[in-house]
């Protein structure tokens, strides 16, 4: 994945010593030269971290100048020192930007319970701050600065035009991968030099969360820390005029936040099948959110796809507790293109060909559909597989 | 485990075909000499086995002779003619006792998407009817007629006395283990000879399954079958008179239905730890419950007890996504004990020697206190291992 910097912004990523791999980014830093309209969507979590907390708060301001990262230390459940440490943090970067420390934003992701290595950040963020820079060298190692257990940095661009000038959407995020003791998290950054006002920014972005971010997931368990932050700078000098044009940048910002997202699933622990789930024919989106989001954190629906097992029962019944109404000869399902059941009753189909299929292609296409509407949902999870539960039960004292 | 039939109650259970191995039970039957009170709690999957729809009707005219139960078939995703061949199953059944069909209610379990054979069945039946018998080990016999990858029948007895004379209250269940591509199911059966009228049967039966049966979870995924049935013939010629009695009558009958559902998780699949988790100081029970149960469901807290990790961080987390109002210092954790967590906060203890605990122990306590009020709830579950992964993944074709 490659991808360069949207005009006037700044990247870079460095090891500063919270890791003990000194071969890996802990800190990284994205900046616009300019204030930046900003909006931010976070977990949903009752228990947060320090970083949530300050930067919810911040966005709400919405003009910013960036956000700093830091890896191998979530800053969560660390109490009032925490808050503090997170506050810390941005104003060592604005001191060094010349800017206020309320324009600065923060994440943290790694393991939780501990206070932060000041001294290790202190010495980091002069540094880190000197490295700025527009190049896609810049904006890799920045990405890289945010991963965990991730295997590949992800960053994607796109580019569009807009009354015949160019205008580009940048987004870098780290995986929801988790090893114990640490947990880890889903964090994105997507930055852009189109104008956008306030609200604009705000509401596209969350649009894209919705069909991106928010349906992806690897083992159903919401992170203290999750956040998805969306910069506009404005520095092309393009404002949306039309319709038309609104909607092609929110079709870009859909396809960058979708591309990262899907990234995190294809990187996800353990991970030996992709699997898109399509959920078709409902009344209305949330009904089918609600029957994508079980059939995709079903332990025995991901474990069928491990073992290359089309197996519609588990799918299907996976549909029939996710409290939406419907009656079973409504359903209709295809694996990989192959219809496996019909109208509520399993239909003909060659079992070990389709089973070679999954086990052979990797790629699973689970689609649902329904008799009851024209809503629908995408959601992309991964299988589960014994590598995952050895990583996540690999713990030595 | 062993228990005894309430008086008039009696039981077989035979290899009939069903199943290919001929060493196994696949046909059960628990019937009353006398017409019974009966009460019963069905599966909420919308997409629930024919024997759910026929039994789930009946139950509602209050009285029936007693329950047959398949095994190695769940006549599930059958349509129609599935509807008919459980409503023919109790017919069978009931001209052999020479009652109404509608007396006697009906359970399957086992693979879901093929039609019963009902060429053994009928072979299978007058040979059930005729084997019925009072004593243990036709109670065991029955008990085995319904298992599926069960390892061991499940049977649980409490005798109580009231006004001077013997009460028997007797289970039987099979578990939640599934093994592709099946799909088994939770089923219970419970007999005692008390006289009680309708609502005391289907209140006393409610109270017992949300603290038993409601309160496990191997994995999540409701099943299309799961059917718990609670019989009363009053042949001890026994009513309650007092509320004391009513409560002690409750308190056997918590017990049984709590015996049988930990022992469901005792032998659930691939599990190395048997894990009780206990959430308190909640301002209601449902808002206890949503917490145990997301702690509970967890993919990252059951790896992490497979791993003997004291990782607080993943317990914590769960609780803070169960939808449910608190703030982190509202949080206190203990682990086997052990305090871990208080008001929010890390705390010292030594981790290597309550690792080591639980990798010996085997049993698991996690308690979560919490400080907004005295409701509770205790909920069971078992650990993810990769053999739990390896079973319900391994598939040939």
């Amino acid at each position: 994945m490659t991808a360069q910097l949207p005009g006037g912004f700044l990247s870079a990523g460095l090891h500063c010593g919270i890791k003990s791999d000194k071969a890996k980014n802990d800190l990284a830093l994205f900046v616009s030269e300019t204030p930046a309209v900003v909006a931010g969507v976070f977990t949903q979590n009752k228990v947060c971290g320090a970083p949530v907390v300050v930067s919810r708060e911040r966005v709400t301001q919405s003009q910013a100048r960036g956000v700093v990262i830091n890896s191998g230390n979530a800053n969560a459940c660390t109490g009032d020192r925490g808050l503090k440490d997170a506050q810390w943090m941005t104003a060592q970067v604005a001191a060094h930007l010349k800017c206020e420390p309320a324009q600065m934003l923060v994440c943290s992701t790694g393991v939780i319970g501990h206070f932060l290595p000041k001294d290790k950040l202190e010495a980091g963020i002069p540094a880190v701050v000197e490295k700025l820079s527009a190049t896609d060298e810049a904006l890799e190692q920045g990405a890289r600065g945010m991963m965990t257990t991730d295997t590949f940095p992800k960053l994607v661009s796109r580019k569009i035009e807009v009354g015949g000038t160019e205008v580009t959407i940048t987004g870098v995020a780290k995986g929801a991968a988790m090893i114990a003791p640490n947990m880890a998290t889903m964090l994105a950054v997507i930055m852009s030099d189109i104008q956008l006002n306030e609200q604009q920014t705000d509401l596209m972005l969350r649009h894209a969360v919705d069909r991106s971010f928010n349906c992806i997931s690897v083992d159903g368990h919401m992170s203290t820390s999750d956040t998805v932050l969306f910069f506009n700078n404005g520095q092309s000098g393009v404002t949306l005029t039309t319709e038309e044009e609104e909607e092609l940048l929110q079709q870009a910002l859909n396809e960058v936040a979708r591309e990262l997202a899907t990234a995190i699933i294809r990187d996800a622990e353990g991970a030996e099948h992709f699997i898109t789930v399509d959920v078709m024919g409902m009344r209305t989106r949330e009904e089918a959110y609600l029957i994508a989001k079980e059939i995709s954190e079903s332990a025995l629906v991901k474990t069928a796809i491990t073992g290359a097992d089309p197996n519609w029962g588990r799918i299907v019944s996976a549909a029939g507790y996710a409290k939406v109404d419907f009656e079973e000869q409504d359903v209709t399902l295809f694996l990989n293109g192959t219809k496996i059941f019909e109208a509520g009753m399993p239909v003909e189909y060659d079992d070990a060909a389709l089973s070679r299929e999954i086990r052979d292609n990797r790629e699973v296409h689970i689609e649902l559909q329904m008799t009851l509407g024209e809503e629908r949902v995408r959601f992309w999870t991964s299988d589960l597989t014994q590598e995952y539960v050895r990583l996540n039960s690999d713990y030595t004292t």
